[in-house]
């Protein structure tokens, strides 16, 4: 039975969409979702290719009172840069919960990944973040900037310290920061300063040995690491997560497989089950408890941001994009 | 960076392909190519909604010498019909295996794995089957009809005995085969006649019980169960599959745990490592070896066919479809 699907590119979506409240609390919704319960979200399917320096993820989710749901293909070609072009892109699709007919295509090269991605940093911040004069930002690229933007909307910081392996690239990124936030950026070429100085630290690298260390940890600190979305990498030393107040997982089955968890719990460390993200937006697991604690958020990513960016994007698209009769 | 991506209903994919001889030939390219090793295939994505009675699965694989990869997404939303929809349908995305740019969607509704499903028979009956006079059908459905045209195809038989659960059917069925092969066709209530009469069998039923039973095996006779493709299901006694002197496997590793192959272990049968289908036509696995075996295949349907599928898709369709620049 013939059918319409929408098709959307990058380009539409950049025109209707943009990291703003709005898309945080979709996000955020996502999350509570996920936490009551009834969320169908398998495993990751994570295909190596080797010959290629590449690796095709897929993820999904069904999330109870979306009418769609959304899949994702997020491939990584890691010898594109070479070749003039990004290393990320893909697409991701919406289907109907209700008959399983696809409603949209989103051809959006990984654009709706790098929003949900960023809202999911300011959600972590919005639930235990303590308040935030300085920010610091670990890593020079696209989720260095998201995430410092998302931060900025839930705790307007006015200072903002960013520390790369490239000087020259953490100035740039300092620069966009300051113009996008109006908060007054630089560089540091100190990470252990970078710690110090701020109250919301976020790590966004693709560190495969801990950069952040137990004894930069100081009271009054939230430390949101997204970067480690795969088995060999890490940012956070073991040491400090389990010195850390409070830890709590996007989703401890999936933190466990390749979050900063994982490494933790290669070194006999932080064997009790902490709480998810979503417990602590619909109260079942205890947040922040003072400003004087250390708390770590740890994001690998969840099918459940898709499937709420994907409905929030088609709530949002108005008219845009073409109809193909399949 | 901008890109095209083609987008193909389908209609245009109806309009440029069929079921053939050189697009069988292609699947079988496909599973040459995995026997042949350094093709990568995941385990299926599998996601049951019980709540909604459905399912979705995800399958891919990259395969050597291959420009592009499929991905396919296949919902099953078991509901559909009760609203006037079909059970099955979804999408398959070619991506390039260079760089993991969105070649082309196919917005197919389950055709092209409907083509490559009946392809895979055709593969089978060619390299297993001994000449064929009578073949035999059980089911009645999408699957029943194009695996008789594709067995047509490679073992021009000049009869066929069609047995289903619903005699209207069947008669609907074995008409529709003589219609698209000219032989002579009709129902047959009796499942073990038709095998007792037949020397090509394809078992294309969802059962969760298996119909085709061990004394019902004769001399010169080859069989190939398509129909389970989940745990739960199973179409040949577990007895059968052990007295044949040669069972296949598409796949081993999926046989195993949604195949034949999966009840025969259950009860204990089977422990050896069968053959795979591409290793018979590589010549690195023994085919039949006279006339007189019994021979069985057991597919349960491969990412790779969506692979070569898809790719012979794209050389076939021409200019057709919807470019998108994304």
């Amino acid at each position: 039975m013939a059918h319409d699907v929408r098709i959307l590119t990058e380009a539409d979506l950049r025109h209707a969409l943009s990291l703003d409240l709005p898309l945080i609390d979709a996000v955020e919704q996502g999350f509570a979702s996920l936490a009551r319960g009834g969320v169908v979200m398998p495993p990751v399917l994570s295909m190596a290719l080797e010959e290629m320096n590449a690796e095709v993820d897929v993820k999904t989710a069904y999330v109870p009172g979306f009418d769609d749901f959304a899949l994702k293909v997020s491939p990584g070609f890691f010898n594109n840069p070479a070749k003039g072009l990004p290393s990320l892109n893909g697409l991701m699709i919406l289907l109907s919960a209700e008959t399983g007919l696809v409603r949209a295509v989103f051809l959006d090269n990984g654009y709706l990944t790098d929003l949900r991605t960023a809202a999911a940093g300011a959600v972590a911040a919005r639930h235990l973040a303590p308040e935030v004069t300085t920010a610091g930002i670990f890593g020079t690229g696209v989720q260095a900037r998201l995430q410092a933007r998302a931060a900025h909307l839930v705790r307007p910081f006015q200072r903002c310290l960013v520390w790369g392996r490239d000087a020259g690239q953490a100035a740039a990124c300092a620069r966009d920061i300051a113009a996008a936030t109006g908060a007054a950026c630089r560089a540091c070429d100190d990470p252990a300063e970078v710690v110090q100085q701020s109250q919301l630290v976020v790590t966004t690298t693709p560190a495969t040995e801990p950069i952040l260390q137990r004894e930069w940890l100081h009271p009054g600190l939230h430390i949101t690491a997204m970067g480690s979305d795969q088995a060999g990498k890490t940012e956070i030393a073991a040491a400090a997560l389990a010195a850390a107040d409070l830890y709590v997982c996007d989703r401890v089955s999936q933190c466990v497989l390749m979050g900063e968890l994982r490494a933790a719990r290669a070194q006999g460390l932080m064997p009790d089950e902490p709480p998810e993200l979503g417990e602590i937006i619909i109260g079942t697991a205890p947040a922040r408890r003072d400003a004087q604690q250390v708390t770590i958020c740890d994001l690998t990513g969840t099918g459940v941001q898709d499937t709420a960016i994907a409905a929030f994007a088609m709530a949002r698209i108005g008219t845009a994009g073409t109809r193909i009769t399949a």
